[in-house]
């Protein structure tokens, strides 16, 4: 059945067909395979007599214009299919002619063709009335495409353009590209040699440098400090785990295929874990506990694993072995609300701090209250805790939504959705109250009374996993990191060898405050170091010479606030550990 | 071949025999399997008409020593293999039957049995002259052993005994025993909550619970501390890689069933690492590399994994998933005297600040000169390290001894062969010259000339892998950690309820200084919650009640150094600074 299809889907497929119209004008004897709209715009498969080259793409670009400007109409007509056959064969298309026969195969009775001025082609529609109804349109790249997407087929030419209903919209989104192609992560993490991939190693599974360390590092100590002034205690507990595990809690059946399973000549039956979640349940259960103990949080930062599709992994985005910093807090019912509350806490002051706390809504996924039988828990406590989350919201004066039926089965939720600096969305931070996986595992406390009660188990991400966030930095700070999470905090640059001793023990003096220092010990010119100093976007600059050892103060290049003219040493570092202390 | 035998092994073995005579004199229908001397004594395999009670170990004993008393020779007798059978058979010792068929069949004519008295028993020997010349022995224990230790034939009986020359060597071995009962891993991490096990996640995988983690953070900075300043950057790789990284390495040959293979649907060809080598050199090899950026030092602390038998992992000796503490340095040939002095130094302060740096000698394991060209690398390389290592451990003042043909094939190195407190030797720390992985990798880096060269990469092991230096440290201390290490380093316990405000004070500003306090809530008494914290081995306890709300000074009592008096709160937060920061 056919989707429906949006005005700027069904515009965008119009395109294509244009796209078809000007390549066979340039090249009468290419093929024609399939030409379908995509995000930002469509692509068309074409089997061509040479490579395209990208000077191809204005002439293409051009001659489309001219169609587009004939104002032709797009006719539909609907054809037997072995009328159709003979069309195909007809006008020695051998892929839509294969189209066609998989159509028949499939039981198609009539297939329909879509005529613009002399030009005629396969295709399911619908089409915009005519070419006066087309938008801004480029295009903008090709590449080599299987035939089917099947590699032992013929590799096609694929060309690729953006559209848009405005011009407006098409500039915009143009600008937006060249922002976020500064933004690419992969570009920022080269450039600044964050980290990298081997071929060795494998896809998906990237190794960060020493500059990329100190950044997850930070961010670490950052999140575990909020984390730990809370309540939260650090535990250590192994990627792997037999497969039991995994059936109790449920992960086995929900992840399936993209389970990693670990096999020796032992025959042990371990699996590398999906979640975290269930090793820490195992902790909690390894002591008696008591109504008094609660709440018990515990934090882990350390490796969960999918068995993702190889073709699928790329860059930080998506990796076989994902660094999650997780944490779980065992309580009470009657401490719900208070617990939801010190975590919303924590993930507003650590966004504040990043400054990415600004454009956000938060979504209370309830229960559907038409089928509340279908939901794991007592209804009660479903009612109560719901309503705690509702509070929370209130009282913390969230930008709140309450969305029904979209609760998980085991429990209600709060999801924070942002708006990036780079225009994308993205919902990290949430808190999930768990009322079942307490009950598969058996995890009680004595309460007052002497009875065994099972805990909530509350589920919070505060980052999620440092590979996705580290993207999300990346493009948000777009390299320019703030002091405290730049790799090099400051460059020190003798303006010759004479100096070098001087801004040796500059270097030394902040190397002993703990600030991360680094001295360019390169044949290069001053200014090709300086040049290298910015292209790395380190924060402060010494450029230190005659003038500098004379008066012993440094002249202090900040790329943040400019030229601040000549700085003691020690009130520079005062300065510095302000700046780091205060994560600005 | 029959090994020599130590006098020791000749006794113990003797003694089996002793044993042997006492079952049978008590079990005359007992069939006997066989009598090995083993480390710190012996023991007799018996196939007997009731299971062994621990009242029986005792009346054997008695038996023994009457039978020593007796002052019996040891007379060897030389049987064609075919009287041999006969007279086994005769006897009713099947066992023994079995074991002269197996002579047979490999091949023997004749066979020696051994007599005592009126005991006779097929045996290889040598043995003492006679009963006399037998130390002092007792019986230990008993367990069950199948025949020929297949667990498809029967389950036999074993007693095991210790054995020593005097009676007070026997004593003081008892003595230790003991004490390192008292020094169990596994006692003390139960006993002290510092990790646990979990059936469903499996053997094999330890769980470390907050305090357990708190200890292994505190030894991951102090050492992450020394090689920083030293000069090792993070860096932080995954614990997975795809086969053909072990392939070049030569690890998929050495580990071979030991390795653990990752599988999915996907069919990736991924191994868990069992070393973190490869993935370190592969983080050098991301970027070119100049003469001038030499010494690069990477460290991670990250997991490997080696599939063991499921039947040989236990506590945390022998675990599925290690984490290391690992570093390597690539450096040129002329840098390796310097580098192999600065891990040297490091491992020696490391060690100085756990008290273990007292009992230590040095091998040097070099080539074997007669087979120089078995060895991997420059044979003038090999001799100018050789050579540096050698300066190294004279200007050290190393108690050093060259051990000739000791080297891997790789190259050169240095181990340090610790005592433990515990008496157990154990031998974690090295620096290993390494000139074949960069060869295998093509890592290089460009020399003055301009020309790639080979650098030399060195491996160095400082505490090795924290699950096994976490059984040496809880051994070495039994618990009684050095303030710096102890998960809890402060105890607070009011007297009564209504002191409960001013502990809780107290507890806050010690917090503050970011010490380490525990507040007891319990029900329990004062003497209870006092005796509680002894049991815990908490450094310092703070027992609070009317006298200290009115002088605002605190009874300080030290697990060390006993009562100190009354202490004002910053003079106490002062002192455990100090204690602290001087790992004392």
């Amino acid at each position: 059945m056919a989707k429906e299809k949006s005005n700027l889907e069904t515009m965008r497929h119009s395109l294509s067909h244009v796209l078809a119209m000007a390549v066979l004008d340039m090249f009468p004897e290419g093929k024609l395979a399939i030409g379908p709209a995509i995000d930002n715009g469509f692509y068309y498969d074409f089997d061509l007599p040479r490579t395209l080259i990208p000077e191809d793409l204005p002439i293409l670009e051009k001659k489309m214009k001219h169609i587009v400007k004939q104002n032709l109409k797009f006719e539909r007509q609907d054809v037997p299919v072995d009328e159709a056959l003979k069309i195909s064969k007809k006008a020695k298309q051998p892929y839509k002619t294969e189209l066609v026969e998989d159509l028949k195969k499939a039981g198609k009775k009539t297939v329909s063709f879509y005529k613009t001025g002399s030009f005629v082609d396969l295709c399911e529609g619908p089409h915009v009335e005519s070419t006066n109804k087309l938008g801004a349109f480029t295009l903008s790249h090709t590449a080599g495409a299987y035939w089917k997407g099947d590699e032992k087929n013929k590799m096609l030419q694929r060309i690729y353009a953006y559209a848009f209903e405005t011009q407006k919209e098409l500039d915009e989104f143009l600008k937006n590209q060249e922002e976020l192609k500064k933004r690419d992560h992969r570009k920022i993490g080269k450039d600044m040699d964050l980290f990298c991939f081997s071929a060795l190693v494998g896809a998906g599974l990237p190794l960060f440098t020493p500059k990329g360390v100190i950044i997850i590092e930070e961010l670490k100590k950052h999140v575990e400090k909020l984390c730990s002034d809370y309540g939260f205690q650090k535990i250590s507990t192994p990627a792997l785990a037999n497969i039991k595990l995994f059936e109790i809690s449920g992960h086995k059946q929900k992840f399936g295929d993209e389970l990693f399973h670990v096999t020796s000549k032992h025959k042990q039956k371990i699996v590398l874990r999906p979640v975290t979640c269930p090793h820490m349940g195992q902790v909690y259960a390894s002591r008696p506990r008591s109504y008094r103990d609660l709440p018990i949080r515990y934090m882990e930062s350390d490796k969960m694993f999918r068995a993702e599709k190889p073709g699928e992994v790329g860059g930080l985005n998506r990796v076989y072995a994902i660094t999650v910093e997780d944490g779980h807090t065992f309580c009470r019912v009657d401490q719900v609300k208070e617990e939801v509350k010190g975590l919303v806490k924590i993930i507003k002051e650590f966004y504040t701090s990043l400054g990415m706390f600004d454009e956000f809504w938060v979504s209370l996924s309830f229960r559907d209250p038409k089928t509340p039988e279908k939901y794991i828990g007592d209804t009660k406590d479903w009612e109560t805790c719901e309503k705690m989350l509702k509070e929370v919201s209130k009282e913390m004066g969230l930008n709140a939504k309450v969305c029904e039926g979209e609760a998980a089965l085991y429990g209600p939720k709060i999801d924070f959705q942002f708006k990036a600096i780079s225009g994308k969305e993205f919902a990290i931070p949430t808190v999930q109250l768990d009322f079942s996986t307490p009950k598969s595992f058996g995890l009680v406390y004595t309460d007052e009374k002497g009875k065994d009660v099972h805990p909530v188990m509350v589920h919070r991400a505060i980052l999620g996993s440092y590979e996705r966030f580290f993207v999300l930095l990346l493009e948000h700070f777009a390299g320019d990191f703030p002091l405290w999470l730049a790799p090099v905090q400051v460059k020190v640059i003798p303006v010759s060898d004479k100096f070098e001793k001087f801004a040796k023990t500059i270097e030394a003096e902040l190397k002993a405050a703990n600030i991360r220092v680094e001295f360019d010990e390169s044949d290069e010119s001053v200014g090709k170091k300086i040049r290298n100093a910015e292209m790395q976007k380190i924060p402060y600059m010494l450029v230190l010479g005659e003038k500098e050892v004379k008066s012993k103060k440094l002249a202090v290049r900040s790329r943040k606030y400019g030229d601040l003219g000549q700085i003691d040493i020690k009130k520079l570092i005062e300065k510095l550990k302000k700046e780091i202390g205060d994560k600005k």
